[in-house]
């Protein structure tokens, strides 16, 4: 008899793997390295290890059968939730035994340290200017034949000065019943200074703004209050898509392949976005009704189906997306639990692989009004590339693949709890010292402390690659190098690999490695991210950069000398190198509070020149040139020293310290 | 044991009642003399007695538990439908038993004579001018980073000298599908020259617009082809509001009472026009996305529920609308089943009580571009009246109840087969002759025929009451007049009645009659309505009136003759009477063909002075002297003679001739 296999994703992490089925939830975390607390050793008794299943209707494909993806609930956890009373979706991962594909959410309060807010924004300073003001009103006595609307709206020209408004439908059919109860007391807001959304009794209830970043992997959404321009709360969560592919392009092929495919990874990501703003509803305290405007922005085949478009024209040459000028869409066609008249408002997009998340970007960070020649990167499933300089502003885009943000990469992760995201190697001794995140101090490999390591993080491969290069391990053609010092044993699949923490010092009992595999996917990744850069570079005329910002979450943690190490971009100075975070969400956030940066990225969607990469003559040279590591004399001396840049094009002798 | 009861509603005839749990849907017809043919003899051989049971989900209140509103099918039932496949909701009324409240519809095939089209209207010539535009496109190829939607822009603009037409974006996300398959090749369809509101890949589907009159009884929609302007096909049913109350006063009620009571009602007569939508499909062979536009008109409570607002404010002092501008709605936000990105644009309405139906019958006859002092009626289940004269446009509401439309009439229905619809009662003999709709001639009482009458209809009550009167059945106060020669009977409840048809002439076995209670019904609603049409005069000084247009499905069957005698309106000399059918749905029709139309509408929505009938001096007064049937000295005398005009208000000596 073949046992049935389930996959199971765990949320907030993304971990995700294939368990037999009627193995618990705490079991199936344990084999993936899933980080879930348990007190009581799975007696059902602690209660620690409680998890959230997933509502998975548009997650997962129907099931088809109304099998339980869980098992009942036994009398013993039957009674720990008649002690403790919780929502129905909520179980105790010690008990529940797994008998379909499910999604698991682990709670904050069940991790063994607190979760990380994977894309920080950094709360740029921004003229509170929203597009959704609100207005109290004071209507005058009933007239025989007014309407309740026509009394609005002469409060509304009178006092307020706002001529010509109209009147979303949906609050007109509110109103009439808001205003039959009260007729004399409330509050309206009006978008845009041109369209009455809302009305509502009560004129001291807070009203809030949600900017959202579409990411392949991550949703990320931040809550500002839209009287006080307040950053009040932040969430984020695993793009529930993630099951219909990793990446962009098994995206378009999901949605081309099956006939509803767009519809349904449609559905999932609303359902995802709809799924924060419950979650930011419990923990700050609202109605749904409370958000009243919405700023997105994510990458262009994210923008066809957060809307519903079909993205095919994206996957095939000319890559020409629906449509690139910003939307304003009402927040209920697409199904979002807000304010019932509520607008979405979508930043444009560039072209079919830059979006409007590169627009977010470029809207925080201006790169067009600094002094010099500027390269913006954000590092995610794709690179996207921005180049100001000589008066111009170029863009470009990159498929770097998943590599560098831990997946794709045998003991690869995200980000989160448990993963190695630091990593130095003694050139002498090869001896690995490594930080988890999660813990507050790096520590040896040998050495026990709290949290054991689960896998390796996009800038803990960077770092490894780095050292493993710099130690001698990896040559400049990126093939590991095989000999009694390096000490490099063999894989599963029979392929080479450097043991960065051995399997007595990790969580589940197996090494965490960086295979020849690993190094070869990196290589892909950094030489499409530098070869791109070049290009921007070559068609702006400019020969050395000023600045390099780097924004995203890998941006934010990756180590600009190691980074300068392996290639990953020209070289700048390590001084020169900034992260900014999640600059995308950044300028979202921007354009929620302040009407006139919607204008200002229309404008730079209009300004903004791309570059087609593969059109560029010369790119092919470029990549393969930029897949090799970089030049560098002396890199089996481990001592404090500078690295050449990348020596092929032998623009670079600068000396940096690493910090 | 107690028997269980149910609610049949029969469409589209409209007739209802209760019957026993258990009895056939050919058995409740029978009882409740709906016109249902059969051949076999209720054997289900013949299927001629075939219906269709509506999907009544949003009709009446859920039932709770799954038990099936009809009996299961027999084997002899299953047997004919194997031979001859139909949709799973026809069923053999001769088999098919009652075990929920239902709604039934018989098809035009199943009726014993075809049914009749209850709202006719005259299809006035109107400019060709609709609000959906379609254009051929011919795009240019693709460029590098232009979108679908620049290139269609492009085209719009350059081509068509549309400037800034924006897009449905709903639009957007069909068009991303479509012109991926075909990207040169397509007809968009803009609105009102400024919204993309469709893209399609067959540039010679035929498109069509739907006009359409919400009655509080009947919904009636012209279906027009938008190229030609032809009226293509017409539609009606029974307003499925109707199990919610018989009058908007009842709706307004059942909507205060029930916390959903709105929302379900707005449900019900959105799938009420989505079967009218579905059947014109049908008959006509069209899909939903064919029908582009679509302009309709109702009452204020009509057009409250149909968007979904509340309609509370129109149940109490001072009765205000939410809204009274015309309105344009995406369809989809209503749950129309047209195309997605369509329009619904709804008739401004003048008061609580005056509706956008109103506006649609001035719009078609214009009276304010008449010479003379022109009074408008439309007469329903409100009656609505409109007095142009001395250069004002004056109108009013009064509540006539339903008697004037056979309703809350003992032995009264709609204008439908089987309803006497014209009387006559020989002054010396007593003996009445009549008309019943269905057969080509009328016929005596006791002359058998093909159609036996199962009621009387409100022409036909008129007809009645006013031949009672010249008879001397009736005085003027409206009292029955005992005595031998009039042979009144006495009706089930000790009322007394004059019998119109034996029960050996009816289909069912029970005499038709007119009882005290209907006389007094109809005082009172043509009290009302004359009063009204005086207090329009009053208020523009208007002396007498040079012209009646009589609007409706009832004004179009009314004898202008007998509502004379009976003092229905002021009287202005029967040549000078028009019955123009409905009206309202012409000018809905007039509007959805013409743009124009509807900046005439708003005009005339905005020159309209609503006159408030309770707050008049002198309306009870006027009311209750409008009560009486009008002088008549020589009342008893059955010469062909004219009959003078309401006594007491003195001013017409003129003779009419019965025709």
């Amino acid at each position: 008899m073949v046992t049935q296999r389930h996959k199971v994703l765990f949320e907030p992490s993304g971990q995700r793997g294939w368990v037999d089925d009627g193995r618990t939830i705490m079991e199936a975390a344990r084999d993936l390295g899933v980080d879930l607390q348990s007190l009581c050793g799975g007696k059902g008794i602690c209660g620690k290890c409680m998890v959230a299943i997933e509502d998975q209707t548009s997650i997962l494909p129907p099931a088809g059968t109304d099998v339980d993806m869980v098992s009942q609930m036994d009398q013993q956890e039957q009674s720990y939730f008649e002690k403790h009373p919780f929502p129905p979706e909520y179980r105790l991962s010690c008990l529940a035994k797994i008998h379909e594909d499910i999604v698991v959410r682990i709670p904050e309060e069940s991790c063994t340290s607190g979760q990380l807010v994977f894309k920080p924004i950094r709360g740029l300073s921004v003229e509170l200017f929203p597009a959704v003001e609100k207005h109290d009103l004071s209507l005058p006595s009933l007239g025989d034949s007014e309407s309740n609307w026509d009394r609005i709206r002469l409060f509304l020209s009178e006092q307020i000065h706002l001529h010509d408004v109209s009147a979303d439908f949906r609050a007109l059919c509110h109103s009439s019943r808001e205003l039959s109860r009260s007729p004399r007391l409330s509050s309206t807001w009006v978008w845009m200074d041109r369209e009455l959304i809302q009305i509502g009794m009560d004129p001291e209830v807070k009203t809030y703004g949600l900017a959202v970043d579409l990411g392949t992997t991550t949703l990320a959404a931040y809550l500002c209050d839209l009287q006080s321009g307040d950053l009040t709360a932040t969430e984020s969560s695993v793009n529930p898509q993630v099951v219909y592919g990793e990446d962009v392009l098994s995206r378009i092929t999901y949605a081309m392949e099956h006939p509803d495919g767009a519809a349904v990874m449609h559905r999932s990501i609303i359902q995802g976005i709809n799924r924060i703003i419950h979650r930011l509803a419990a923990r700050v305290g609202f109605e749904k009704n409370s958000i009243l405007d919405m700023c997105v922005v994510g990458n262009t085949c994210m923008h066809h189906l957060f809307l519903g478009m079909a993205p095919d024209t994206l996957g095939c040459a000319p890559f020409v997306p629906a449509v690139r000028q910003s939307l304003d869409v009402k927040a209920r066609e697409l199904g979002l639990e807000m304010a019932d008249g509520a607008y979405v408002h979508f930043l444009p997009v560039v072209s079919g692989f830059v979006g409007a998340d590169t627009i977010g970007m470029i809207l925080a960070e201006n790169p067009q009004k600094c002094e010099g020649n500027v390269l913006l990167i954000d590092i995610g499933t794709n690179g996207e590339l921005v180049l100001s300089g000589h008066g111009r502003l170029l863009c470009t885009s990159c498929a770097t693949g998943p590599a560098l943000e831990g997946a794709n990469i045998q003991c690869g992760m995200r980000a989160s709890v448990g993963a190695i995201e630091k990593v130095r190697i003694d050139p002498e001794t090869l001896k690995v010292s490594y930080k988890v995140i999660g813990e507050d101090h790096g520590h040896d490999a040998n050495q026990d402390c709290g949290i054991r390591p689960v896998g390796i993080c996009g800038s803990g491969i960077i770092d490894a690659i780095a050292e493993m290069f710099l130690a001698g391990v990896v040559g400049r053609n990126g093939r590991l190098i095989e000999d009694a010092r390096s000490r490099l044993v063999r894989t599963e699949d029979g392929g080479l690999a450097f043991v960065v923490a051995g399997k007595e010092d990790t969580s589940f009992g197996r090494p965490i490695f960086i295979s020849q595999k690993d190094v070869r996917a990196v290589q892909l990744a950094k030489g499409a991210m530098h070869a791109a850069a070049r290009i921007l570079m070559r068609k702006a005329g400019v020969e050395r950069l000023d600045r390099i910002i780097l924004a995203g979450a890998f941006g934010n943690v990756i180590n600009p000398e190691s980074a300068a190490v392996i290639g990953l971009f020209p070289n700048c100075g390590c001084e020169n190198i900034n992260s900014v975070g999640n600059a995308a969400g950044e300028g979202a956030r921007m354009a929620l509070l302040n009407r006139n940066r919607r204008n200002e990225a229309d404008e730079i969607e209009r300004k903004l020149e791309f570059v087609e990469l593969a059109a560029f003559p010369g790119f092919d040279r470029e990549f393969a040139d930029a897949m090799y590591l970089p030049h560098r004399e002396d890199a089996h001396s481990r001592t404090p020293t500078g690295y050449p840049d990348g020596g092929r094009q032998g623009e670079n002798s600068g000396k940096q310290r690493r910090t």
